[in-house]
């Protein structure tokens, strides 16, 4: 089970933003920095941007910051909006209704809609801020 | 989000002989019936025996059913045997230590890990049976 690398990429953006706190970050800071490849970041940069995570000034001296503080930023928020979807197993999919014969007879996709709730619940837990640690 | 095909195959398979209790069912039977490809199912079937979740009975009339009544046996169990891992993101992988810079003042992973097993623990509190809805 995993989040895909987008959502993982994005996490990593809005922590290092966290960490610079009143600096403007450049794509090709972050892409430097984790070694991620410019294009993935230009797309991740952009969601980010549509969703409200992050704010960006063009020109020079021009970057990201985020667009609130961090203690601000809920970690399930970035993971909800990001994750392209929850389809936890194939069921899920609405486009995949149907396909399974045992659809009618079984709860599974109810289980597990709960324990993604759950999953998603601990994250609504934690702050952008709660994940940086102090050195 | 989403857990692999193959841990979804193998709750789909335990879930169909836990509505065929006291039947010895063949992989013809769960090909023909999930419309799921043999070779894909001999593989989660036999990852299933070696887990211990079914027995296997060779030969004419053989087949295979549930090594224990479905009401013993916890979705969580299954999920945490048969997904291959629960890397969450890249750096809960041992082999990606080091890759993420961050991850020094980063405490994502303890986070993650926080979650994932609020949403086992939502899994363990269910057992075969509790998913079969009567018709």
């Amino acid at each position: 089970m995993q989040l895909t690398l987008h959502t993982d990429y994005a996490l990593r953006v809005l922590i290092y933003l966290a960490m610079h706190p009143g600096q403007r970050v450049t794509i090709t800071d972050l892409s430097s920095f984790f070694k991620i490849s410019r294009n993935h970041l230009v797309k991740v940069v952009h969601e980010l941007g549509l969703k409200g995570f992050v704010h960006s000034v063009r020109g020079k001296n021009g970057g990201l910051s985020l667009s609130k503080p961090a203690d601000q930023i809920r970690v399930g928020e970035v993971v909800r909006a990001m994750e392209v979807h929850f389809h936890i197993v194939e069921c899920f999919n609405p486009q995949k209704q149907g396909v399974c014969p045992i659809q009618p007879q079984c709860s599974l996709t109810a289980l597990l809609g709960r324990a993604n709730e759950q999953f998603l619940r601990e994250l609504d837990e934690a702050f952008l801020s709660d994940v940086l640690l102090r050195g």
